[in-house]
């Protein structure tokens, strides 16, 4: 995964646990591609100060999956759930209560 | 909820998040039920320090769920994962198409 895929998936789960101004940072430089100078201006403080909250968030995102590994999780019942979407899409009448119930069984595993 | 039940549940998905002596303190309270002074003669400390930590493990535990609602998400998700489970023990062979159909737009509303 690209990182600022990583980094923006990461805020949107743990954003809430981050100071407001390193939250603030991480999206401005990974969702919205803002330049640190740009960033700096916009929050009155230094590019190196830009860099430390840059690099202190990551690291807090990072330490938080390292935990509770919640990004992992999700990911993979995000490609269950495709999967099932994708058999769905391709069945036809006769097969239809045979996928019912792989659907149960992937379903009951997904948590 | 009852509380134990809540409390439980929230050491399951924040519990690494806490400190190894709060974590171990809340589940041997509410998981495996023991009382104050089990614990304290287990800990080797007083039953006033088994109380600070339960109290602040849980109100760390509430915290981190009022900032990411976690576990009203992951209750959410399953109670609708419940439902289609329930559907699909129901469903007869010539409603099969139909409730595929209703599981495709559940499925992509979980997250």
């Amino acid at each position: 995964m690209e990182k600022n895929v990583q980094i923006s998936m990461l805020c949107e789960i743990y954003g809430k646990l981050l100071t407001k101004k390193q939250l603030d940072i991480l999206e401005n430089y990974y969702d919205k591609d803002l330049s640190l100078s740009e960033i700096a201006e916009n929050e009155k403080i230094t590019r190196q100060a830009v860099r430390d909250n840059l690099k202190n968030g990551e690291n807090n995102l990072l330490e938080y999956e390292s935990r509770l590994g919640l990004m992992e999780k999700t990911l993979s019942q995000e490609k269950s759930i495709e999967e099932i979407l994708k058999q769905i899409e391709e069945v036809n009448e006769k097969d239809a209560m045979k996928l019912l119930q792989t659907i149960k069984t992937k379903l009951r595993n997904l948590f």
